[in-house]
């Protein structure tokens, strides 16, 4: 098993959810509210910090901010299988449109938001 | 390439980000914050929804539901590509700690919190 | 003094707020990244749950939404204060225009989202 | 009608739900969820920016910014309603836990979480 390809995860929180007979809780909403719970419990690792390098995590917060990630991401994959969503085609599909959104010779360097670039 | 490949995603968002020079913005703090942007994005469509099936969502809603869910996959793995994280390794760090915390036997059936299981 | 009125809990924010030196971190950034996280926070006592009524929730978990709500009250505060906005004018200048994108007669019982009216 | 009493906000609210008969789609789980959707979207406008100064969100994202926060307070307000809580004591109630949690002594221009502090 490559644990970096996202079936890999998949199938690792189906056996996961499987055992616990946690798939009745499951609903697309309620993964939708505990990936947001699991992003916010990484924020909170950088909400007083400067930019949040690793430097000034340090390596405790580093180690927490790892586990959060995890967690967002184990959410975000169950999400996915429950709607039947294949994550690798959705984000080739979205970076299509993104690129098509912000044309690199028109935003080189420059982060506003898309729609400030339609007038 | 793999698109279901987390080291396809994080390189394609290489590339997208180098072409626009957008790396000065990409501190994990401002990535952090974008991920939970694109995470309540995600929320948005369901707050109203019972229980957010494919078939509650609708054709067009699911079509936003897979665009957000790439966007917040995106600047997760961003986010990791920034501190030098391996998120294949840290998701099966997580589940080995989440197998030991919510242990199969006690919890089947029941969704509640693990620190609830202490007592 | 009159706890249920916003400047009495401005007030009371920056008090504490003195008393710590905690300004130098209170940036608006920084202070709606934390208003986020206790949102979220507050959140998490509802995700399994079917519709979070008092009585599903029981008298524990009411007790820790009813902190969470104050905590994400008194950053809304905070974060208004460090912008010098009137919360109670914005609020009523919101609801006008929230009444010119929903007319009552048109969204009775319908909870679709504004933009879906247009057409 | 003083705008800035949180008791003069619920009752805007309550006659704005009431015309629309929305109340239907209040539960607390599901205003929990939009309160993080609206707190998310007053995030947005301060994700790549440095501090979110006045000055840095300029006139036209400072308008935003109010009517994010506006919004998030009203949802704010609604779910204190619809599980009567009287946000006042709540407030009141936490700053006091949050006064014995940091002591401004020993926390005085520290912004490490209060857990930190334990050991």
């Amino acid at each position: 098993m490559d644990s970096n390809h996202l079936t890999a995860i998949r199938d690792l929180v189906r056996t996961f959810v499987n055992e616990r007979d946690w798939d009745q809780f499951h609903t697309p909403k309620n993964l939708a509210c505990a990936m947001n719970v699991e992003a916010a419990e990484l924020l909170e690792h950088f909400q007083w910090l400067a930019t949040g390098s690793a430097q000034e995590l340090g390596a405790g917060k580093l180690l927490e901010v790892r586990h959060e990630l995890a967690d967002t991401l184990v959410y975000l994959v169950r999400l996915a299988d429950k709607l039947d969503i294949d994550l690798g085609a959705a984000v080739e599909e979205k970076m299509v449109l993104n690129r098509a959104k912000y044309p690199a010779d028109q935003v080189r360097g420059d982060a506003r938001k898309y729609d400030q670039y339609k007038s």
